[in-house]
């Protein structure tokens, strides 16, 4: 069972706060209270009325998101969170 | 007696939560305070203002949505909600 | 003594909840708290700033239309809604 | 001592409630409340940043408008209102 | 010193309440408490953003314009509105 | 140390209230709570997203801007403020 | 680990307020209060939605930016904010 976002939406899941992540971070008190990394697990076509949007992540890419944005779903015990591109602020390098 | 959506909106029905659906998703207690699942059972022709917007949906897909958009309708106590594509964020797959 | 709605404005007369109507809804209890089914009396011309909007209902049609959208008329006694097209959600079939 | 309206603006002169107008129609008390029958006394040009929007009425008409548009003005003892023709709903006819 | 209004802008000399105007309006009292009634001294390029609005207004103009609208400002004890076009809602003629 | 203000902004001094400015104006108390006035101190290109903006105002003018817009900015003890130019509403000439 | 930002996003890093930075900027203790001075460390390609934007920043500005906006992230004990280009308001040179 998995989501297929529409559009120029992604689906991020939660990294794990205050673990080491497999890119090496270490995430502090302070940003555990606001996680606001993630993963990405799938990424929409981009086409948004017509138009194309260059999907600039792709899936494993560690991203930061904007946390107020995007619409948070829980999937046989998962939680992920499907955010439209422009509220993903970077990607970890 | 059925709703033929305008434009770019489409007529879903609330997928009871709690239990198996025919896609075999387990929704949690947690979702079914704030129950987002639904299945498409009507699609507009995505004409607005003259412009033809690709609706990416189909009649039986499982879609989450924006819990905060739609109009809410019950016919022959039958619950609806007639929403724009905009804010439906993802298709069960 | 009838409205002519300008541009893209539809006017509609309420439909009387929980009596069975012309095309055989049986409006419930909670529909009737918030009545939303409408009957469309006239069309606008579409014309909107020079642009021409397809009007995509007729007179007859029953429709559920955007509950906190339009402006309320009353004209000898009776209660009209001179609404615009993109608050009518959907048309009953 | 007259207004001539700016751009796409409309001068309207608002009907005496709960008297019979010359066009026949009985406003009730409800309507007396929230007067939005009004006549229409100056039409502005319709040219809007070097657009020209169709003025769809003439003086003379009676229109209903949105109440909590435009901008009211007295002068001589006279009350008008000063409102743009997208916040007038219809024309009697 | 003078104010040299920035595009659309124009310059507005608001007019005394309750006397006689140059024009010969008598203002009444509630028209006193809510002064909206100003004459134009200045009287911008209309080139705002590389495109050119018509400016309707001339020096010598007495408007009406919203009072909620432009800023307020006061040089060598005369108080000024600098208010762009579209605030000015009709010319009194 | 200066501000290179971006795209189409623009750096304000403030100017002291209730001195006789280099213009010859005697700012009043009322005045002085609410500053407005400013001198222009460095103007940005004009470019905003690809399209290039008409810059109407230039070093050493005098200006009345939008006291509720712009970034204020202390360097070396000098206050500034950035604002674009669709703030600054006239020129003192 | 380094934050890739997207589209016409930059990140910065702030700059210790009251030290004197290597631009030779003595920030007073106001500015303290509201930091809002930061150095480039990192700038996206500019595309958004097809269209290039003109990045006007390089690594290694010193910018000031609008407080109010772009996305507070600590990594390894480093705090960045992830910005567009249109809240940076200008650079020091």
């Amino acid at each position: 069972m998995k989501i297929k976002p529409l559009g120029d939406r992604i689906v991020l899941k939660k990294v794990e706060a205050e673990e080491k992540t497999s890119s090496g971070i270490i995430l502090t008190g302070a940003a555990k209270e606001v996680p606001q990394f993630a993963e990405v697990v799938a990424v929409g076509s981009g086409i948004v009325n017509g138009n194309t949007i260059d999907m600039e992540v792709e899936i494993g890419d560690k991203v930061i998101y904007n946390k107020y944005a995007g619409t948070d779903v829980k999937i046989e015990n998962e939680e992920y969170i499907v955010i439209k591109q422009e509220d993903i602020v970077g990607v970890l390098v």
